[in-house]
């Protein structure tokens, strides 16, 4: 199939960036030291790419997400890296930890979270620590307590996380790496109070600035966003957002893709050839680079300011090399 | 079933409110002088009721939505008040035109879309006009010529839709009265041209002020958002997300609705009882008014800054009375 004949808005991903991008961050980090993120993408066919190239244990932010993994044959490992207190999820993924089917540890950071956790019957967690980000997170000083309470309400305490998500986009990078020396020494500081495996932080921004973490949760780097690619990392734009043209006049033309294609919380999304003026709920209106050249039916492409809650709006994506649609993968990890 | 037991994030929708708002239109805009846009909660059952309160011809953004609204029996009087150009989705349209199961008119503004249309063997279109909003549109001007063309390859023009959507967030009323007033000048003179039984135009920011339109296309009045009630329309507040708090520090706390259950283009959600710090793609942390009182479990609800790409990104809307949970709506004509 051409990319031309299937109906727009289309989410379509460059197959040949998408493995620049899978191969580069493999080679950088490779295997059990990347963790890679599937909330960015909630696709479980793109996870199971990422998981050929030698990382077998995910993060997920949600429990649906790691349910979907466990169903893909893709839970090894599966991190839920966030606070989880409602007790039907919980149930449901001790049900598939106890058919077998994945390992499933979950963040905690409060007694109520292990409370919860431990009440389920879940059997691993990991101690959420506050490493800068006001999210979720223990105070530092107060990681190895809680572990203590984990224990002892019959819990395996895997280790630490800890997400310096304040710091992604920190446009210097040796400014970058001291915040994240003395994010990480917060961790560092609560692992020895917590003990267990695993330290795991980091993301895209600052997946080559750790060097005392067993695991990074990158998961933007796959598909990357304009956002990102003002960091200058070695990571292409893969992913994208074809509209047709369906109106033109003398110094605009518009295109049927809107903000219900696009997250839109770090902004409007670029055009490839031409400049946005606004998105609206069906459509974006922009100025063509050249007038003449764009004509009804015309196929645009535009990129996306923030990937994962444009992802989360649609059903699936396209994989394209030029003008071939390869392969069609769904969306299969969205909603809640 | 209590609303606290819903898994979050959770689409809420106050039963007494959306009653309100839906009675308080139907007193001001009767039966076939309001076209309720359907664009704004993607919702059959919403639509009934509106149906229900005598509007029985809807407004669409997307063959997708009128398909549904056909299906679900909808399907009396649809304009899809938006430009077609996939020639599929066309056909789609016919056959449902064809089977009898709805009457669909579709906007077109340009010889392209008129082609396009008449190639599919749709049978009724609406003239689009530019009022002044840089979209889609004619040039008024323009707009006669293009209905003769479109009856030269036989389509049945039934009028003109201009839709000023560059003034229904004019605070001024007064001054909002007049570019309304001059918006519509355009859009009679282009109907004197086009001939036809209908002229549609306005929207919830302007519903109150046309007198010389067949046809108000408003949507965002039934659940309104934070943008919405800063006109001090008569219309409340309906729709919300109810999410967990799953974290607390002594100045903030974090719940679990974040960018993927909010539409950001207006900004970020209100939280009742709360405010909002920042949201991350499944949280929004927050300083609670009185932070002893917030504790991990607990419930908030925060309110949409713009309903359509909000409601976009839900499979359900669970409509509630206090805390009961008295109906749970599909949000069925989401997508492409």
């Amino acid at each position: 199939m051409n990319v031309h004949d299937v109906p727009t808005p289309a989410l379509v991903v460059d197959a040949d960036a998408l493995e620049h991008n899978l191969a580069a961050m493999a080679a950088a980090r490779p295997g059990p030291s990347l963790r890679p993120h599937v909330k960015a993408h909630k696709c479980t066919r793109l996870a199971a790419e990422q998981a050929a190239r030698g990382h077998a244990a995910f993060t997920c932010a949600t429990p649906r997400e790691a349910l979907g993994m466990a169903r893909a044959g893709l839970g090894e490992d599966l991190l839920i890296a966030n606070e989880v207190l409602d007790a039907g999820r919980l149930e449901a993924l001790v049900g598939v930890v106890e058919a077998g089917e994945a390992r499933i540890t979950v963040a905690v950071d409060s007694e109520a979270t292990v409370a919860a956790a431990a009440a389920a019957g879940l059997l691993d967690v990991l101690i959420d620590v506050d490493v800068g980000l006001p999210r979720c997170g223990s105070a530092p000083d107060a990681a190895g307590a809680l572990a203590d309470l984990a224990r002892s309400r019959g819990l395996n305490v895997r280790g630490v996380m800890g997400y310096e998500g304040h710091l992604m986009m920190v446009a210097d990078r040796e400014r970058q790496r001291d915040d994240v020396a003395n994010a990480m020494d917060k961790l560092i500081a609560a692992h020895d109070a917590v003990g267990g495996e695993i330290v795991s932080a980091g993301g895209t921004g600052t997946y080559d600035l750790h060097d005392r973490v067993t695991e990074v949760q990158a998961g933007s780097y796959a598909l990357m966003d304009t956002q990102y690619a003002t960091l200058g990392l070695p990571f292409r734009a893969a992913l994208f957002v074809d509209a047709t043209v369906i109106s033109v006049r003398p110094d605009w033309a518009v295109c049927d893709a809107g903000l219900k294609a696009f997250g839109m919380d770090h902004g409007n999304p670029a055009l490839l050839g031409g400049t946005v003026w606004y998105c609206s709920d069906e459509h974006t209106t922009f100025a063509p680079d050249d007038g003449s050249a764009v004509a009804p039916g015309d196929r645009v492409r535009l990129q996306p300011a923030h990937v994962d809650p444009t992802v989360a709006y649609h059903e699936r994506m396209h994989l394209v090399r030029g003008d071939e649609v390869v392969d069609v993968w769904e969306v299969d990890l969205r909603g809640w």
